[in-house]
């Protein structure tokens, strides 16, 4: 099975983007964006305070600046016709001298020029110049979002991997669900399954498996007994009891791609009101499932869901929307948001996870990665949903 | 033991920093960046597409801006005055529309505003406006770097959190070491290693262990034999073979604090030119070790190494620089590096790694953690650095 991108859709890619910076009257395009890179380029990298960009021109072809240290490893990877590379940053002449060169050389100055940033950015001690620092260009046009955008709607080979990225979080998720115990902590379980799924991923997928990411991972985050109300806790070292309302996560990720697994469970026994919580999660996330259609609004698959809480008398236990896309992030854009109007689309991937968080009892929430059709939803994390099934011995 | 930063320790450093904005002539100050927010706050979160905010008064406090389903989770370990939040993002309304409202109750109209960054940012999904379209401030200072600067020289308290953390890239890589052996691949020795080292982590430190990252990690990064000439490989799938060089990775992470930990090591035997390598790797880290001395330039350290490798005839083997400084950040600056002039003090925490990568043969870095101290340096990474101890059965 082919675990990457193929080189021709790369290709492909770029030329989807030139036309698309074309028609906004650009010349030429910068860009910083790592995730972007990664999509137009197949260059996987440690994004640090070594700055790396891709400059493309639709005439002189596709140049990847990266560090020294990147250089071979690009040369090797990236679906790109020129690598050009810097000694180091700070370094004696700072990088973006050295970009400069570059967009000089190219005849960028006097140009139409498009970016996603105005220069490098990184947390990582990095500091240096804007590009209108760098050239003078006749004029600097912003092309945020369009790469974003042509990420919505997924392709065949784009499925295909998040596909086995579903396939992997739900084998991670077993194996969480398997080794659940009172008595252990979240660290231990989280940590076996984690270890026994990746180990299990590397050896079936074999050499071809690039990860491009944490392969497959299974954990509770801190959710465990109350501690489960707080939606986007951190892992914390804690012993799971009976009677714990339990939220996990688990995802794979294959060559960048990841996907979204999540669980409501309990330790032994659930009580009537965990279980009614539960109930309303569940009868929420159906209505959301029913709700996704090509041609709706995002919008309207979150309205459905807060008109259920609402009627119920819930809305106090919400502390989210409904869910976000998915892909060679975590979390992208559009999202099941009553704020977010973009059209459902065929071919998008995106969670499904409706919540309700009550103080001291627990979190109540499931999230499965679905592919929309052109029917209606394929989900592609196929682990079982209903309150027996998750009920931990 | 401690193992996180007091409260007061964050009220000190939100006071330093509201003295340092004030002297630039900010009245207030408002940052996003997700490092600096927990340097000041103790707030540790996953930044998402949904905006996180600090804003600082130095009449009318600390004000934490979070997504609602961060509120209870900001109320409880935040050091801060008071917690804003937000219903959603995108939302019915947009979230910079509620930060603009208490933006405006805390009378930033008019004022001079410090800022790290004109508005919050995240690949995400994120769109949104920049704080000039919500508040028509004074003036906008940009304060960019000034926190970062307040990170260059640790407190005790960091200094512990890091020494904590070494002695576990200690305990990883020992492991990592112990399970090293021809025929099995890199993650399948690198996952038993971190899971076995970090289920011993979690159960010596307990209950009161935040890990703010992940706990503890040994790992090869894909440099393993000849694939070992990349310096920043990336995972693969790769099966050890007698004879290969490795370069290992080793690290934890004690309330967000970091370190590093990286060896050269040899599956059984080791060659004549393998040997060469090494020695002079070894050499250029005690040149290396040696050069840092409060009051000396970061930028001397790199040239003490590169004359080296220079005299060596050795320089077409260099592909970075010499280090760099590390805290809530695995790099951060300054940085080892001719073109870094900073002057080195006592405090500071910084690795030292210069490396040689030979085509064909591979990598050759150790990498270890050192605090500079009034004298000299403590080396914080305490692990075998001879040849006969880094070769594997």
């Amino acid at each position: 099975m082919l675990l990457s991108i193929p080189k021709e859709e790369l290709k492909e890619r770029q030329n989807r983007f030139i036309e698309k910076f074309s028609e906004k009257g650009c010349d030429g395009a910068i860009l910083f964006s790592v995730t972007d890179i990664f999509y137009l380029t197949g260059f996987h990298f440690h994004p640090t305070e070594r700055p790396i960009a891709v400059i493309i021109d639709p005439n002189r072809g596709v140049h990847l600046f990266v560090p020294l240290l990147e250089h071979e490893h690009a040369q090797q990877y990236a679906a790109v016709d020129f690598v050009h590379s810097y000694p180091e940053y700070p370094g004696i002449r700072h990088p973006m001298e050295i970009l400069k060169d570059i967009l000089q050389k190219l005849g960028f100055d006097g140009k139409r020029i498009g970016y996603d940033a105005i220069g490098y950015g990184s947390p990582m001690g990095y500091r240096g110049p804007s590009l209108d620092q760098l050239i003078s260009a006749k004029q600097f046009i912003s092309l945020k979002g369009i790469i974003e955008e042509m990420r919505y709607v997924k392709s065949e080979n784009e499925i295909r991997l998040i596909r086995e990225s579903c396939r992997w979080a739900n084998v991670a998720h077993r194996l969480l669900q398997n080794y659940t115990k009172a008595g252990l902590s979240e660290m231990e379980i989280a940590n076996r399954a984690t270890m026994e799924a990746t180990l299990t991923m590397i050896e079936t997928l074999g050499r071809d498996y690039k990860p491009h990411g944490t392969p497959v991972i299974a954990t509770f985050r801190g959710q465990v007994g109350p501690e489960s109300a707080f939606p986007h806790a951190v892992t914390q070292n804690i012993i799971l009891s009976k009677g714990d309302t339990l939220v996990t996560g688990a995802g794979a990720s294959v060559f960048g791609y990841v996907s979204e697994l999540e669980r409501t469970m309990f330790v032994e026994t659930v009580s009537k009101e965990q279980e009614k919580f539960f109930r309303h999660m569940y009868e929420a996330q159906q209505i959301a499932f029913s709700a996704i259609k090509p041609g709706v609004p995002f919008s309207s698959v979150d309205e459905a869901v807060q008109n259920y809480f609402a009627e119920e008398g819930l809305t106090e236990y919400v502390r989210h929307h409904t869910g976000h896309s998915i892909g060679l992030l975590g979390h992208e854009a559009p999202f099941f948001d009553r704020g977010d109007h973009t059209p459902i689309r065929p071919g998008m991937v995106v969670t499904v996870e409706p919540g309700l968080y009550v103080r001291g009892l627990g979190g109540f929430r499931h999230s499965d990665t679905v592919l929309v059709t052109e029917k209606g939803i394929e989900i592609l994390t196929d682990y079982p949903r209903d309150l027996e099934s998750l009920i931990c011995a």
